[in-house]
C-alpha cells in the first residue's frame, strides 16, 4: 500500500482529520453524494451497522420487545396533537408534493424525525386491557431531520438507529424498565463494542420534550468532547393523555398508560467504535461487530508454491467458525495487504507461507497490539477463540483507561473554563439547578453543557453552585458535546 | 378460540375477502394507520420479511454482491439526468419544504422509487478501471411510490425489497448476470418459499424504461390474476450513458459498463406465501420463514400436573435447535391454542400432557396436513428435522399442482377471453408482436397483459396472431395481473 493510501496524521495530533481520513480510507462512507446530510455508506460501515443491530435486537427480544415496520410518515395534524411535546418540529422534512404534475397532497406528510406520534396512535387502538399490557416494541429503521451541520455517523439529516416503545400498567414497571434498558447498553456498548459510558439523568431544562425524565449514556471522544449514545425516556402520562392510549385495569377502572422509549442508535456507536478504538494506522474493529474477524494472508515465493498456500488459505477460512477471508487477491503483495487490513481493522491476522505449511503452522498476528506469534495448526482453532476474547477484552480495558483520564473535578469556575478549555472530558462540580447559571456556564466555557447526575449514584451537594454561589443542589458533570 | 376470531370465508369461495381476514386475524399487519397505503407491519409479518430477507442477502452475498446503505432521496435534477426512462417521475413523493416554519429547500427531493440514480451517479466515482469491475451491490431497504390503488403486501406507497445493481465490463457477463439472478429467484422463492413462478421476457412494450430487456417471474394467485415477483432487467449502456460511468479496459480503452439490476421484494413475496399456501384455517408458513418452527403447547388437567407439563415444554423448546415457542399462557385453553398457532400457519405444533410425561412421548400435529403422530421423545428431535423438510416438499408438490392447474392453451380469441373470464391463469397463444394487437387483446378481455415468451424455452409461433390473424411471431402467454 502506498503512503498516501494510509491515514497521514497523527490521532492524537489532529483528531478531526483523522476521523475524515479513516472514514473515507477505511471505505466506510462516501460523503460526495449530491444531498448534504445524507450519506452512502459502504459495505466496510454497512456490515458493522448490520451487526450492530443484531446484537442490540437480540437483547431487545429476549426481554420482550417484539419487532415492527411502521410507516416512516407522520400526518401533519398528528405532529400537531402533541405540539407541547413536539421535539423535533424545527428538523422535520415535509412531503408535500407528488407525481410529475407536482400535485399538491391533501395533508403534508412529515418525514420521520422519531417515532412516538406513529406507535402511540396506534397503541391507542391495540391497548384496551391490562391483559395488553406491557407492549413491548421496536423497529429498527432510518429517521431523517433537518440538521444544519452533520458529519458522518455523529449527525446527519438520515440516520439509521433502533426505536423501542413501550405501556406499561403502572409507573413502577416504567420505571423499570429504564433500568432495564441501561442494562441493555451495557450488555452491548461495554461489553461487545467496548465503550465506556455514564448514564446521566439529564437536567430538567435539557430532556426530551414530550419526558417526564431522560436518561443518557454520554462517552468521552478523542477530543475531550462528549458524545451522546443511546438515550432513555421516562415519559410517564405525556403521551398516553395526548394519544389518548388507556386500558381498563383489573380494577374495573380506566386509565392511562405509562410509557418509555429507548433510542440505540448504531450510527453514533460506529462514531465512537472508530473513534476511541482506532490507532494512527485505522480502524480497530471489536470482534463482536467485525465484519471479518479473521483475515488470512498466503505468501508465497515460485509459482509452484502459490496453489498449495492458497489451498491451506481457503482450508482456514472455512473451518476457523468465526467470520474469516483469504485474502487470495493476486494484483497485491503480501505487505500491501497486511497494511490495508490493519487499516480496516480486522482483528487477528493469519500469515502462512511454504515455510509454514511444512512445519504445520501459521504467524498468528493480532491487531490491538501487532504481536506475533507462531502457532501449530492444530492449536489454531482455539488460539483464535482466545484472542477474539481477549482483544475484546483489551479494547474495552483501554478504553476504560482513556476514558478515565478524561475525568475531573472542579472546585471554582476558573478551574472548570481551563479543564475544558485545555484538556476536555467531563468535570464534575456543584450547581444551584437554575437554568440560568447553566446558560452562562456554556456561554462562558465556549459550549460547556451539563450533562446532568450521574443515574443510580447518590452524590449529594455539600458546598456552593460553582457559578453563582448560591446552595449547590446537585453534583453534575460538565462537558463540551458533539 | 371463539368461532369469530378464525377466518370466517371460505379461500376457494371469496378470495379477496379471505385475504383481508388472514393479514387482520393472524396479525400481520395493521392498515389503520392514517396515511393511505403505508401498512403498520405487526411482529409476525416484520419476522417473516426479516428472514425472507437474510435468506435472499445470503444468496446475493455468496456470489459476490456486497451490502450497502444508500441514501432514500434524489434531488430532481438527478431524476430528469434519465427522464427518457424515468420510470416512476408520475409516482414520485416530494420533499419540498425543511422546518417548522416550512421553509422552501434549494432544490426538491424525491423519495427513492428506486435507486438507479442514485447508485449509477455512485458508480461514476467509483469505477475508473476494469479492475474495479464488476462491481455487484444491494441494499435491503424500502421504496416509496405514490400509488392510487393500495393492497397491503401486492401495492403499497411503502414497501420493503432488496435491490441489486451491478456494473460489468462486457455485455456478456451482464447477460450471465440475468441468468445468475434467475437462479437466486429459484433457490429462494422456489426452494424455500415454496412459490412456484414462470420467468418470462416482457415484450418491448412493457419492459422498464430504462432496459434494453426486462425479464420478471411471474406466479398466480388463487383468484387466477398473476402477481409478478422479483424482475431483472438487462440495462445495457443506457445508464452508463446518462450517468457517466466509464472505465478504462484491459486495452486502454475507454469503455461504458455494462449493467443490469434485480428486485426481489419480500413485500410481494408474503403476499403470494400468504395466498398460495394459506388454507381456510388460516397461514401455512414454509419452515424457512416460520418465525416459529414449532408451537409447544402443555396440557394439564389438574394443579399439580402443570409445573411438569411445563417443564418439559419449556425444556423442548430450548432442546428442538430449531425456532421453537412454548406457549404457558394461562388464560386460554389447549384447544384454543391449537386454533390460533393454525391461524398464525406454524409448521409444527406439539402437544404435551400428563400421559406423554409417563411414556416419554409427545403428540406431534403438522400444520400442513394436520395429521397427528405419537413421537417418541428421543426420537423427536430428527422427527421434527424431517417434518419440517417434508412440509416444505409437501408445500412445494402442493402449490405446483395448484399452478399447473391454472396453466392452459388457446387456439383462437374467443377461448382466450372465455379461459380468462372464466378462470384466469396463463393462457398461451401466439401473437404478430404488435403493440396494438396487445392493447386489442386487454381492452377485449377486460386486462389480460401479455406477460412475454418464457425466458430460456425455444418456442416457435407456427400459426397466426390470435387476434389479428397475420402470421405470428412469438409463443406469449397472456394473464390478468394485479
Amino acid at each position: 500500500m502506498a503512503k498516501e493510501e494510509g491515514i497521514t496524521v497523527k490521532k492524537s495530533e489532529n483528531f478531526s482529520e483523522w476521523y475524515t481520513q479513516v472514514i473515507q480510507k477505511a471505505e466506510l462512507a462516501d460523503i460526495r453524494y449530491n444531498v448534504k446530510g445524507f450519506l452512502v455508506h459502504k459495505p466496510w460501515a454497512t456490515k458493522m451497522i448490520k451487526l450492530m443491530n443484531s446484537i442490540i435486537e437480540k437483547e431487545l427480544e429476549e426481554r420482550g420487545h417484539q419487532p415492527f415496520f411502521f410507516p416512516s410518515v407522520i400526518p401533519e395534524s398528528f405532529l400537531k396533537k402533541e405540539k407541547e411535546h413536539a421535539e423535533f418540529s424545527a428538523e422535520v422534512f415535509w412531503i408535500t408534493e407528488a407525481g410529475e404534475e407536482h400535485k399538491k397532497l391533501e395533508e403534508k406528510l412529515a418525514l420521520r424525525p422519531t417515532s412516538e406520534t406513529v406507535i402511540y396512535s396506534m397503541f391507542s387502538l391495540w391497548i384496551r386491557s391490562w391483559r395488553d399490557l406491557p407492549m413491548k416494541t421496536y423497529q429498527t429503521c432510518q429517521v431523517w431531520r433537518y440538521e444544519s451541520y452533520t458529519r458522518p455517523f455523529i449527525r446527519g439529516r438520515e440516520f439509521y438507529w433502533i426505536e423501542a416503545h413501550n405501556a406499561f400498567a403502572t409507573k413502577e414497571e416504567a420505571e423499570k424498565q429504564v433500568e432495564e434498558d441501561m442494562k441493555i447498553t451495557r450488555k452491548t456498548l461495554y461489553e461487545k463494542f467496548c465503550i465506556p459510558f455514564i448514564f446521566f439523568k439529564r437536567p430538567e431544562h435539557d430532556k426530551f420534550k414530550g419526558a417526564v425524565n431522560t436518561f443518557a449514556a454520554d462517552t468521552i471522544m478523542p477530543d475531550g468532547k462528549v458524545l451522546q449514545l443511546p438515550s432513555t425516556h421516562f415519559l410517564g402520562q405525556n403521551f398516553s393523555k395526548a394519544f389518548d392510549v388507556k386500558f381498563v385495569d383489573k380494577d374495573k377502572k380506566e386509565k392511562y398508560v405509562w410509557q418509555t422509549c429507548y433510542g440505540p442508535a448504531a450510527w453514533r456507536i460506529l462514531a465512537a467504535v472508530i473513534a476511541i478504538h482506532g490507532d494512527d494506522k485505522g480502524l480497530i474493529i471489536p470482534p463482536a461487530i467485525a465484519p471479518y474477524q479473521v483475515v488470512i494472508v498466503p505468501i508465497y515465493y515460485k509459482k509452484n508454491e502459490k496453489e498449495k498456500v492458497f489451498k491451506k488459505a481457503v482450508e482456514l477460512e472455512k473451518s476457523l467458525g468465526v467470520r474469516s477471508y483469504a485474502d487470495l487477491r493476486e494484483d497485491y503483495t503480501p505487505g500491501w495487504k497486511f497494511n490495508y487490513w490493519e487499516l480496516m481493522g480486522v482483528p487477528i491476522r493469519i500469515e502462512i507461507g511454504p515455510k509454514d505449511l511444512k512445519k504445520k503452522q501459521v504467524v498468528v498476528v493480532r491487531r490491538d497490539e501487532k504481536k506475533k506469534e507462531v502457532v501449530k495448526e492444530k492449536d489454531l482453532k482455539k488460539k483464535v477463540e482466545f484472542l477474539l476474547k481477549d482483544i475484546e477484552d483489551n479494547l474495552r480495558k483501554k478504553a476504560d483507561k482513556f476514558f478515565s483520564e478524561y475525568l475531573s473535578e472542579a472546585k471554582n469556575f476558573e478551574e472548570l473554563r481551563k479543564i475544558l478549555e485545555e484538556k476536555g472530558g467531563l468535570v464534575k462540580i456543584e450547581w444551584c439547578g437554575n437554568v440560568e447559571c447553566a446558560n452562562e456556564i456554556k456561554a462562558r466555557t465556549n459550549g460547556g453543557t451539563i450533562r446532568g447526575t450521574i443515574f443510580g449514584k447518590e452524590e449529594k451537594a455539600k458546598g456552593n453552585c460553582i457559578f453563582c454561589g448560591k446552595k449547590a443542589k446537585q453534583v453534575v458533570y460538565v462537558a463540551k458535546q458533539y
